[in-house]
């Protein structure tokens, strides 16, 4: 099984900049080959010559032409930070820091990989020393955060919170504060720590302080998973595979536009109300953080993503319904919501039924890949 | 000089799918070439044929068999949509849309590229026509916003405003309301045209009303230059150019990190005492964002972008000179933030200075006044 390796080392490091225009300039690929190919032989002394490694593990070259083609190009793009994974060849990225192994299971972009390398750099605990560190705290609604109140640097329990953010990082946030004042506001009582689930106003408190590493790796593990959710480019194949017996309810919604903006708060409502249903979990997607994949989902899903959509889907065959939203002007309400999802929940609407029947706006014809000719922007009933 | 032109034709819609995981696929490459080789012959007919047309413009080949390769190369990379523009060759990419030209000056990636041609797709104008709505609206404090108050969809003054909304899609907002209740929340009059600039808390009004689109133009140029502005994957370059004789006062803080927030909160307070003042324009930049130049500039300010950092940066040799910040607990007031502006606005604290001298605390050498082309502020705008 295990043949190659490819290393990509201490890659953040390693870069040659072109010099053309000062102080803007994107990296660009020099000719020198920084990824190491590493085997059986020679893969320890690698993990002991660097602190942080990024790793490509992949199948034995393909004998095949085309293949072999396609992986010389991966491997040139992967020089340059321009990584394209294809889902459908067994392949995974790990980085090796200290003695973790943290599997990076997120878009392969050059930008995604990037960040989460850098955010594996930071901090595992932030300081939150004053008000509007608090304010900054509060605004980060959309990941799991922690957050304990303790003595200080030194006190055993802060350092099993350190422990514990350590490994989580860069998935969930872990805050604490030896500020009395910030404490008194979020109501933490000294070695107390706090859970707040994305989008919900108020926080758990984790029970039984002081608490072991332990402890709050089990509340976390048995937590983790929110009743409204962000897809992040960081884990989004992870999140996607993390299904409902093989569904996701999936909203789509911009943020940034006024009818994405007013959706999400009625979703949020909903999720507020329901917070202690475990069978619920939506999946909230953003579609102008993934362009990429925008006209992909207006395809496999036959919606329009100009606007917001919520539809269930079946995620071994893509198969999805959708709510039926006849323009900007008629939004759901909460309680319209609501009942949709319950009867999502309750089976009464599924993607199997839907097969049969098309009595929905969508025209159940099947969609031509090469159909080049007249994009189907054109025919948008926004302009 | 024009010798090849690349076109990337109605690029969204041309794409083969991989299938594996169903749900979340990126586009992979399918080995058919999309990008047309357009030449003085075809392009007439090319422009004729596409609603929306996405354009490269570049140098003939090289004979240099290195330079060959690295052109081939880009032409793979393009067709995967994972664009590299090396910014020393002289490449534009221009977006053909009805009557318009537009140049796409952003960062080349696939992500961005792809982000814009979308954000091109949408109406450009948004209405805004409930509290809700109108929340949302208020929250986009980054972007350059217009919001106007109309009789309806036929109002002629309207149509101005949508035709004005066109010539800056996708670089300025524009919103219209038609909703008595949200015009006299916002303060509109009927007729009446609001300019926010980014970060301020109060707009300025059109004077005029009802305003003509040529008035509404030229008064989007005059104050389009912000005194605290976000630098956007989608116009780095444009925003880099424009520079302030020679230099950009550069912010780097992430919004997502306490301190990071806690420093932009204090540079916004700045930029709201100093907004009258023509003579200064703050670039924001967000490490976040860019997580592939943050190593570039790290190394070329030589400053550590996990924490916040100010200073002043000179765009033609990328030298630097930024203000001591001790420690994160240490971040200045907006007094004194507002002194050290004043500093290198008078020259006093400038990027000279600091050459022959390593100790990078304020000394008092009288700045060497090289270039006093005062006629270059608000003058370089547009086609």
């Amino acid at each position: 099984m295990l043949s190659i390796w490819l290393v990509l080392v201490s890659c953040i490091d390693f870069v040659l900049y072109s010099s053309a225009e000062e102080g803007l300039v994107f990296p660009s690929f020099d000719g020198r080959d920084r990824v190491l190919n590493v085997n059986e032989r020679n893969y320890k002394k690698a993990l002991k010559k660097y602190d942080m490694m990024c790793l490509l593990y992949h199948e034995p070259l393909p004998s095949d032409k085309e293949l072999q083609q396609q992986f010389h190009m991966r491997e040139m793009v992967l020089e340059q930070f321009r990584m394209n994974k294809n889902r459908h060849i067994e392949e995974s990225i790990y980085v090796f820091k200290d003695e973790r192994v943290i599997e990076f299971d997120g878009e392969l972009s050059a930008d995604t990989l990037v960040e989460f390398l850098l955010d594996l750099l930071e901090d595992p605990v932030e300081l939150i020393s004053n008000p509007m560190e608090q304010r900054a705290f509060e605004r980060m609604d959309e990941d799991i955060r922690l957050i304990g109140y303790f003595k200080g640097e030194d006190s055993e329990h802060y350092k099993a919170f350190q422990l514990t953010a350590e490994k989580f990082q860069p998935y969930v946030k872990f805050f604490a504060t030896f500020d009395k004042g910030v404490a008194k506001q979020l109501t933490l009582k000294m070695n107390e720590i706090d859970f707040y689930e994305p989008f919900m106003d108020e926080p758990v408190t984790i029970p039984g302080k002081p608490n072991t590493e332990e402890e709050i790796v089990d509340f976390v593990n048995q937590h983790r998973r929110p009743t409204l959710r962000k897809l992040r480019a960081e884990d989004m194949f992870e999140t996607w595979e993390d299904d409902m017996d093989g569904i996701h309810i999936v909203a789509f919604a911009e943020e940034e536009d006024p009818d994405g903006y007013e959706f999400l708060e009625i979703l949020k409502e909903v999720a507020r109300d329901n917070t202690k249903n475990p069978d619920l979990s939506i999946v909230w997607i953003d579609p102008d953080e993934f362009p990429l994949l925008t006209t992909y989902w207006e395809k496999t899903f036959k919606v329009d993503l100009f606007r917001p959509q919520i539809g269930v889907v079946n995620v071994t065959d893509a198969d999805s319904v959708w709510l039926n939203m006849p323009n900007d002007e008629a939004l759901p309400s909460a309680e319209e919501l609501e009942d949709w999802i319950e009867d999502v929940l309750s089976g009464k609407v599924n993607t199997e039924d839907d097969d049969d029947d098309d009595d929905d706006d969508d025209d159940d014809e099947d969609f031509d890949d090469d159909s080049s000719d007249e994009d189907h922007y054109g025919s948008d009933d926004d302009d």
